[in-house]
């Protein structure tokens, strides 16, 4: 699609008549508003002097504080010194992909991978890499595979890039057996590890599960995020990484911004000092549960026969796939005009995969429009394949490869 | 100096007897944050569902619309689909040097400089060349023989960096007859300018000065900020720029930080949409003038006979060049001892020269605090007369060169 194209595409997707299945966009509407305003207010008027004033490079030093307990729920035991506060967890994409990445280095990513970073990534000019997921996560030994073969072939793997925890966009999980072999596996090709976790704490049952950090302080750069807990418009987000990277990203970061806003980054920590934050994110977790369930509920009684999706214990998203034959990306037009969005699996894949795939988020939608919006997915669906089995295969899009995210895609 | 004396000359500074002429922070307690905390408060209980959400990566649109009347006090018509929100005018600084600047392309910069560009410049390996500035700013004829100088020469000057007004650190603007001249040569030469204007509104006398931007729309990229006429702390500020290159700055941004935060955009829109910002920059204004007042006044008592420095008619900073044989670094450590910080000149050269000058700034001590930091000045000053005519030199120090600028000296 030309940029015109997508703006028109996004202008009918606003349109409140449309059922968006394809915004990350969190549910901030269910925060305290009013407790909210009053802390913030107070905050300003209270201590104005430093809320307001530029802080440090490296993020105000009692968030920082604050940031290590919240990581301690998965096993993660850190020093404040080592974390670095970033503009929502996609600026420390961007400082470690420039400390890291020169053009034509590996990373290796799961296949689907969050389209947010793989922009990042193309932007630096790395070379991605998918290794294949499935119900459990990366699979160790498509990424045992994937090293030995690029060893042979000489190439240089800069970093995993992983969101193992209730992932962006296939909503899948890495088992904790899978962890330990996923770090043993790094371990023996001395590989870094990009764990990207903005959704570990909004799992839907039991405890939090362990961070890939938690038992690798030395081959684990940590990247978490306030957007999908407390807010993302406060865009306060976080990179925990062995010293010596820390080091350079603070350089970077301070050449990049200067510094982060004390006036979110205040926000935040005052808010995790005096509001129940815990609470809220469990009030959270019950909200996208709810949610979780009205889409899968749905996917189950009107989906055609031939699809088939995820089943995610936690996070915003269902994976979806279609029957062969059909593109999910030649049908995003045809949909929306049946007033429903989803994101084309393509945007999710560097080298042009993902046409047999959606990404279907239940985050924003209260359940009665997720249903409808199912509702009428189902029905396009059903055309498509009619078509299919009439004409002998849909109509395939142009174009390929990776589009810059935008926030409706987080 | 190594990070660690680094560190322990920082710690020096932020005890409460120095008086610290060295940092650029304004003085944000100055506004009314009774009310700016009420309007904060409303403003998140209000209409939190988007002040705490996601928005677009270009930033808000009536936010931008806002920055456009800003904009017009220095005569500049711009449309805000031309305005990109960024985290502070750092921000934009990156995206501009990442979007033109391959390893060893110049970049004109006036001598001397500000740090946090000079930073950012030396983060894309863009080679910095320097072009003398008087107290009537940047000069015409050496810009000229510079373009010339590097035309002969084969060397591509991918554009000019400027602070014409008020400038950082020399606290000089470039006069109205100069910029007339400058748009000219560069034309000439089909050079582009980026013109940096965070103080352009804090002038103490008349009107404020024309733009460049005003007079040349294709030709000159324009950054502006909010640090100084509102709150540093809010991270806000933008960039201008012609059509074509907005585009890939929107691209480079999304990549970068996904969006800029709301909450700190929607609070600045909020703040210039009801509440008196034009008497709070004359407040701002008569602020820092009484205190520019109380430096040059100290200035002209106290400091020994062979000292000159430059007499701002707006913004933050004076810049004070030493007798002959005295180095400012060197000098700064005894400075430190005797209670008192300036930044040493050689961080705002790319090429190690400043070695005789540096930056005072009147920001943010009160008046009696800076005619106490000058006295303190001045007698480190007259030591280092007497080492000199006693010892035939004063100590240089060793290293050289552009270090990252830390938010005490932006």
């Amino acid at each position: 699609m030309v940029p015109s194209e997508i703006r028109a595409l996004f202008a009918m997707v606003a349109r409140p008549e449309v059922v968006s299945l394809a915004g990350g966009a969190p549910y901030v509407s269910a925060l305290p508003l009013d407790a909210v305003g009053e802390m913030v207010g107070d905050l300003v008027a209270g201590k104005g002097a430093e809320v307001l004033q530029y802080g440090s490079a490296q993020g105000d030093e009692q968030l920082r504080e604050h940031i290590c307990e919240v990581m301690a729920l998965e096993g993660v035991q850190a020093s404040a010194d080592d974390v670095v506060v970033t503009v929502g967890a996609q600026q420390a994409l961007d400082l470690i992909t420039k400390i890291f990445i020169d053009p034509g280095d590996v990373i290796l990513a799961e296949a689907p991978s969050y389209v947010g970073a793989l922009g990042t990534f193309a932007a630096y000019q790395a070379d991605v890499v998918h290794v294949p997921l499935d119900e459990g996560g990366l699979i160790p030994a498509a990424l045992r595979e994937a090293l030995s073969r690029l060893d042979k072939e000489g190439r240089r793997v800069k970093f995993i890039y992983t969101v193992p925890t209730f992932q962006n966009p296939a909503g899948v999980t890495l088992t904790q057996a899978r962890r330990a072999q996923i770090l043993e596996i790094c371990a023996e090709y001395d590989v870094l590890i990009v764990e990207d976790n903005p959704y570990g704490l909004l799992g839907f049952d039991g405890d939090p599960m362990r961070a890939l950090r938690a038992d690798d302080a030395d081959r684990v750069i940590y990247l978490g995020s306030f957007s999908k807990t407390i807010a993302s418009g406060l865009r306060v987000g976080w990179v925990l990484a062995p010293h010596a990277v820390r080091t350079k990203l603070v350089l970077a970061a301070e050449s990049a911004i200067l510094c982060p806003s004390n006036f979110s980054q205040l926000a935040v920590r005052e808010y995790l000092a005096t509001q129940p934050w815990r609470a809220q994110i469990k009030n959270f977790r019950e909200l996208y549960r709810a949610r979780r369930d009205a889409m899968l509920e749905s996917l189950d009684q009107l989906m055609p026969d031939g699809c088939t999706w995820t089943k995610p214990a936690g996070g915003f998203f269902v994976w979806l796939t279609l029957p062969e034959g059909l593109d999910s990306k030649a049908m995003a037009p045809r949909a929306i005009a049946d007033r429903v969005a989803y994101v084309p699996g393509t945007g999710f894949y560097a080298d042009g995969g993902g046409r047999q795939h959606m990404r279907l988020s239940y985050c924003f939608p209260e359940p009665h429009r997720i249903r409808e919006g199912v509702r009428r997915l189902a029905a396009v669906v059903e055309q498509e394949i009619q078509l299919r089995d009439t004409f002998g295969g849909a109509a395939r899009s142009g174009s390929t490869g990776v589009h810059t995210p935008g926030p409706d895609v987080v």
